[in-house]
């Protein structure tokens, strides 16, 4: 059958290395494209950069369908997320927009290409997993991090919005600020004028460095240390499963073995 | 009796999971209004804030007494942290005032009923209880750092008070302007003015540096690392045991059976 | 014999728990002094101060004295490093200085009196010790990072000192000015000044960032790791005995008693 | 015969140890001269600066020479990439160069005379190559790094080169920039002034601050923790091997000798 054909045919040319660095390469060129665009160039570069962009884009449509039709099971290929973006991508870009309101979500587009390489190079999409799977296990000390922001500036905002209301003007402002004051940016000028009108405005400071820099250090470490451990862990019984290294069952089932024989003599 | 259907109604109310999530909301809600009063806002809605703000204590005064009927014990209802915090959130916030004085210190209390987000959800409660249990093992590194602080002070209002006395004045400014040089929060602005007089100036500032940012990373990390740790050998014990892997003790009574089958022989 | 009374009476005198309290009392007390003399004060008031400054000086003598009269092995007393540096404290206290040059060391002198609640608490010199102990194991790594410090602020001293020679004069001034990048204080303006006249001196301050970050977090991270999973163990350890857990030896002797047991039947 | 008579003699000067430390000293030396150029000098002492220079550099050409005749086999002399390193920084110190431009040139090759430290003593060169280890492991992180601050800069510099074109003129310009927004260096300036046109741009960035300090930090440490516990583990084993630990396998070799032992009686 004619389409059979053309589906081993995508899943040749899919798990082809050179069809693969190919796509990557003309990811990277795209990538240099939009970084190319950013600098000053005569109009007649401008129309090349246009066709070019164009022929990324197709090039980008052809290996997607390439990829859909390797695809054994079609309903699949939507349930995963990068494909869905690809897809999106491409898409996207294929529409023809003059309108410079529209102009500007079509570079972002454009821009968001880029991403492709993580979602084209299996190492990045894995290291990009991990880094989502670590996030959850953030939830509750970002919850705990965000509730003491919203105190400290709700307490900002009550009492230092009359005195300058460019930094703690509302709420969303001071959390802002706050944001900040955490990253110890010129901190000391946001508090020496506060205390110029509340001289004990040091204590909300500092507290509160103490408590968000000591929360954040928390959160960080102990969730990078707590995913290496595991990793270890997984690393170094898969290494002793591999040397064959003896385990304390293995002894226990020698001296049941032994048991029989002394048992049966 | 009468008291005993009311007692088993609070438990099954307290218990309820909608009950829960509308206490919940109900913070949440509470949160939302403080900030909102942080804008501008016209004084009509102002008064329906006020209204609102009623309606929201008298939920919460509700809540705390379903979970007093609740409690068996009537005297540990008050040994734990967490209900006298609430209770006196509670209690505060019934008192009306008016005059401009205590208004501030209403709308505080005001503040604080966002921290019931955390004395409700019971993973925060655990998350604020690992964190606070980790600090008196910094107890004496607080210390040290305090003695670091305070000699270094000492010696920088004694010799710089007459350079800029805003920054070296006496102790205690001199203290915060350390915590500053600390963050690194434009100290070499600091260092510079004093070395345009002292010129060897510089050993004080980075050996401070030097001392403080050891000491600290010290700290930090010397008891993250413990707390994960701990919590991971617990975590793993834990999982041995219910995988029923064979620990050294259970060869040691398979020998012991082989050595009572042989001596019996 | 007088003498021995004399002794039995400091060692009483020096493991008493009342005394020992008392001390920290005065060294808290000195400390305070040393504080409320960087505020403005009456001259009355100051020489109330000079009396109680007298007062403690004496105390600290008493005790000293009291340390070595109790101190069994004479010569051993000058080989602890903490007693050479309370011995040392006292006797330069006990020096009158009227003289504006040499008063600033008594001041100077005072101050470090604060450093004796390091010396008295032996949970703060165990403290300081692990600390210091920690020191020589950075040792290469400092040497490291100083010759890549010094590499760099030759370059820069040679190719820079004619752009800003406040910042990059000579080969000391670099370095501090290199501190100042390494902290990121500031960092930006040194580098745009110098980029105006190479523009592609950013390759010299970003590898220097990058260089130092890296060796930097290395070294710290490094270090207090490893002091922690020493100790980690050891404690570990120290449990295992203590609750007479099997190890492998143990089990090893109970299969040899098996052996035995057979071999005789 | 002659040159074995002159090998064995190198061989023996290569492994003195005065012979070492006075390298050492020579390269210490070089880096004080080095430095102390950078000071302003009389012309009369710059000539004695030169005449030194001259010196080192054909002690250094003469310890190479050494080296070289006091390997045993040639070919592998120049695969080892310091004795590369030492051999070219000794011969372009010895082309004398006059013009003004490619005295900049030797100037930089003189001062990474320096380096020879590292290559010199043995300590200094582990550190090194084990920092240089790490860095394979973070490939894909950086690369992932790259491409988060290859996007953001293509969107800030598409969006924001409007408003100030020194911070987001092109794309090479805003990946400079946002590496300062990186380091929290003055980077509530540039959002300050993005946000007066664009409100939402705090949007931009926070998420970038989050994205590359999570990452940053999950890189580093995750690292160093990594080279630490392969480090500490191999530490154990060797020490458990010294101690003569009983492992499970000699346990199981037991059992069996008990299992003939039962089955030949």
């Amino acid at each position: 059958m004619n389409f059979s054909k053309i589906q081993s045919f995508s899943i040749r040319l899919k798990t082809n290395k050179i069809f693969e660095l190919f796509v990557i390469g003309i990811i990277v060129f795209s990538a240099l494209l939009i970084g190319a665009k950013t600098y000053e160039i005569p109009t007649s570069a401008m129309s090349v950069l246009k066709l070019l962009d164009w022929f990324i884009t197709f090039i980008f449509l052809f290996e997607i369908v390439i990829r859909f039709i390797a695809e054994e099971n079609k309903k699949l290929f939507f349930t995963k997320g990068w494909n869905i973006f690809d897809t999106l991508i491409v898409i996207v870009s294929l529409i023809p927009i003059e309108d410079s309101e529209l102009a500007l979500v079509g570079r972002l587009i454009r821009i968001f290409r880029v991403m492709r390489m993580v979602s084209f190079v299996p190492e990045l999409r894995l290291l990009l997993n991990s880094l989502l799977r670590a996030l959850p296990q953030l939830g509750y000390v970002v919850l705990l991090m965000f509730i003491i922001f919203y105190i400290y500036a709700a307490i900002g905002s009550s009492f230092f919005a009359g005195i300058n209301s460019e930094l703690w003007g509302d709420i969303s402002i001071s959390m802002l600020t706050l944001f900040r004051v955490m990253t110890f940016e010129d901190w000391t000028d946001v508090m020496y004028e506060i205390m110029d009108v509340h001289s004990l405005s040091w204590i909300y400071f500092l507290s509160f460095i103490f408590l968000t820099t000591f929360a954040f250090l928390n959160m960080v470490i102990g969730i990078v240390v707590n995913v290496l451990e595991d990793e270890h862990s997984k690393e170094k019984e898969a290494q002793d499963k591999e040397e064959g290294k003896l385990t304390i069952e293995d002894l226990s089932a020698q001296i049941n073995e032994l048991k029989k024989l002394i048992s049966n003599k």
